[in-house]
């Protein structure tokens, strides 16, 4: 077991809400066990850069309810060349740094799995993304913030479609999986959810406008994930528009307000968790794994698997959200 | 002066957080008066098709924080037509109505005013929109609920803007007015406001954002008014990205939230105060007005009078914005 | 297997947010079953006065996002006699209702227990409490929501503790477990975290706020809950006041906010999944259980053990909680 | 006219939202004009005890949204003392500070009031109390904020007591004033409001409690200014306990989650023009005002005028409140 003196942390990729409560739970467990603690700037393009802080337990006081990140977020396609990796390393030896705990997802991942193949320095993960879809976890820092974030949102939204009734077509973040998607469309009695994982035939979809008009229900919520494998929300209601011109449809596409806000509860306690679970995995001479929480517990998984998965719906939830919205 | 005995209230146009409060002053106002008062649903519309309904004192109970407008809302083109106005005239006297109070904006209020002059009802406007822009007041029902959307939601993009060091540009609700963009921005630090009023050349905006790149001010607001006369957010990024292709800019619509949830207390307050004033304009004899409220008094204006009325921006809270968020 | 045709659903005991998402799911779930479905006003209250009223479809429309429960509830102390039981057993029988879910508390399932015995009506219980102390199941409805306002109320004070350099002393919910303190204290970067679960002298407590100051940490929160075995907030703050004179310490108890409110994501999918099993259960022939979730999967506990289950606190958390806060 | 150089700005008294934001203008204004801007610590303290330094305008960003106050605030006797102040004004000095802008209340005032008289340096005072008692002002900083956080809290509470058939007495603070009370009390329908400046005896109030359980309105909502003559929460709780047993009363003191949180855009927009004209003052040899927003438009208060106000209702309110919550 190779002891670790130096830890240097970094947030990579899309930010998350949570990722700030990560940073201080890292910087404050090495700390506590006497190690230096390094903040990287704007993810593996800092690394490159030389853009590397110390950071002491003040760095981190009063963030713990922010959105964002403080040590910012980049995407760096020199990371992806072993040449850049050797001048990342160098750079992390200028500090002496022997450990890195990367906050991000799948993408981030590699990128450290691959460093710490080359250049044996141990590097723990911890997935940070409000998309949910990582392999070894039940959840990802930001998911049940961006899932609040949108709810509050469709909530709004339906106090406007109820007053005129009308159909709104909303378009919510998941360019690969429908978590969120699925997640908000239950939480808000959507009448129809669309998912990249789940072929709805937008003909079924029609057919029950049809009915629900014929039954006077005539509000209607479609929620759509926007890699949805029918199309984003605009592809979507121009289908409906085109079958049903009797109903009022709109189309509201959420964006990049589900990325920020300060973090729900949930999303805190997990990233103060993973990021404390880090530390002690670094200390354990552990390395190059990802930190999920499976069943309510700690668990590794290898980085090279801690990759993109795909939503396994159970059909009774489809079922389910079909009853409810009845 | 003429007696009031059973009193109508409907919503009309687009709606407003704060009509139901409204609703409610009406309702409860018009009892403790012993007046009968009706709901008339889905605005003119109900009233040409009959849909008139008697409200008790707990019709509207627990409705004064909910949004949208539990007597629905809709437009209705018959009602422009003296054709329309005669029946839904028809419908009123059924219920031997000799009164009512409209929610809604200037288009609402112009129909009021026709039906008034025809048929000798006392009609009184109250101003719900959320868009500020009606002559004769100095706020309107769910303006300060909308403006406080529009910041909650920019705000949380402030957190992933300055997690990736990005330009935002956020188009608001205000297709002829620019109060929302203007409010809105100036409580987010916006660089720049684009509002319906005011001209402001794309090219300063531009010249600013390389000033600011030069000063490594990395992240931008732009705050743009869906009815700016540069066009909306789509146009206005178009136009950025073109000159700054070293800007990482993004686009983000809030639309349709910003007419739903719960209403501030400020529109609360406003609504209870017009509701509670229209049923006393009523029974003192007044007709043909809205009710306004200017400098924290109530005030009446012609209903013909109240139409749309343009910001009027002093230069210096133009001067200010550009000072502030530098 | 006994055929079930006509069911009952109440809420019983102390609400909380996501009750509504319940009772909608087992509305929505029996109708579409084609059970007949009633509503039973007040708890077990509402059985002995027969207050049991027929429920559609549309009875639910839009509660899926408001706090608080349609049914009402309320506690019964004739309930807890046979000679009450039996009362409340005549009434159902005259709607033939041959089912019934109970959203509560384990005083609610010990009820639903006795009353299954006595007359041979299957019973399902849904742990509805805000105090998460239910043995049978991970989470209960109402807890996520409560401890999010919680959070939300600390983070208002810490803005107001920060400013002023002062020690808050904040009581939130839980007479006999520690679930909302501990969750709201870790998440607010809470000092120190006071439960009824885990004796925390007070003198450590102090020497520590001593050893802050030395170290310039001027501002500190303390979560107690309700029913901490060294007392509630104010007998902690008496301690604290006495023992350090110097610092400024002030006390708030949050009281009723945490019970209502819109429920969060999570507590509305539990519900909604919550609702949809129980009406499943009773369709297969299950009866007198509780209907949990553990590890994410639906599980059954028979209603005699569905007790109040304290926290088994992992050792480690405690000294995360200490670390995280330095 | 005196030209200014050096200006500084400090929080003083209770802490209030909007505070930050008022900082905020004042730095970013005074930058403009190229002055240099300090900021003082702790308020007066912070004066005495030489804890001043320069802002830039990157010390202001990112905290319009922000509760609390970044220059931190305190009490302080010795500022009361005329040697205190002497010693204040020598720190001033030795920065070559000749204009001050102090964000605070009454007592704020009078001690800015007293150095500028002493010591002829130009004062200028900002309203920034949740109170807005204060003469010269339609408006004060943290004021709109102060009363939406409690009526956040009183439409959770409104959930709880509806379930129940609850009367809850709800404390929120004004010792001195009755604005939050009655604002708060109107926007969520409570049933009374006391105040301090209106004697309601309480005799009425159950006379009207017990016609309310006749007419089987079972929920009420009393709202209580810490300092209504009749006592706060617990005094009137109890007189209404003692009147009324049979009706299941309970009580909330909102405390101090009523002086943190994120300002809303009235706070921020008021903030932000309150910080700017007061640099302008400065600027145009104007002192020893407070700036007030009186009818939407900058005014100025001789800082020996800017004191207490207490509420002067209009009698017309207090019918309305009555009549809207029947």
């Amino acid at each position: 077991m190779k002891k670790v003196s130096n830890i240097a942390v970094l947030t990579s990729g899309g930010d998350a809400p949570g990722m700030n409560a990560a940073v201080r739970a890292v910087v404050r467990t090495g700390i506590y066990h006497q190690l230096n603690v390094y903040g990287v700037m704007y993810g593996y393009r800092g690394m490159l850069k030389n853009e590397i802080f110390p950071l002491e337990s003040k760095s981190v006081a009063n963030i713990i309810q922010r959105g964002g990140t403080i040590l910012k977020t980049a995407r760096c396609k020199e990371f992806y060349e072993a040449e850049g990796r050797a001048k990342a390393y160098e750079n992390l030896k200028k500090h002496n740094i022997d450990g890195i705990v990367v906050i991000g997802g799948d993408g981030s991942f590699n990128g450290a799995y691959k460093m710490s193949k080359e250049f044996d320095i141990p590097c723990i993960g911890l997935p940070g993304t409000i998309d949910k879809d990582i392999a070894g976890t039940d959840f990802t820092i930001g998911f049940d913030t961006a899932v609040n974030t949108a709810v509050d949102a469709i909530d709004k939204i339906r106090d406007t479609a109820d007053a005129h009734d009308r159909l709104f077509v909303i378009e919510v973040m998941g360019r690969d999986a429908g978590y969120i998607a699925l997640h908000s469309g239950i939480s808000t009695g959507a009448e129809h959810i669309m998912t990249p994982e789940h072929l709805i035939d937008v003909k079924d979809i029609i057919e029950d406008l049809q009915t629900n008009e014929r039954r006077k229900k005539l509000v209607n919520i479609i929620v759509v994930a926007e890699g949805s494998i029918a199309g984003g929300a605009e592809e979507v209601a121009r289908m409906v528009k085109s079958s049903c011109p009797q109903l009022d449809t709109r189309v509201t596409i959420l964006g990049h307000i589900q990325r920020g806000g300060s973090p729900t509860s949930q999303d805190r306690v997990l990233a103060s968790r993973m990021g404390y679970a880090a530390v002690e995995a670094l200390l354990n001479g552990t390395s190059n794994v990802m930190i999920g929480i499976v069943n309510n517990k700690i668990q590794y998984t290898p980085l090279e698997q801690a990759i993109k998965a795909k939503e396994h719906l159970d059909p009774e939830w489809l079922k389910m959200v079909k009853i409810l919205a009845s």
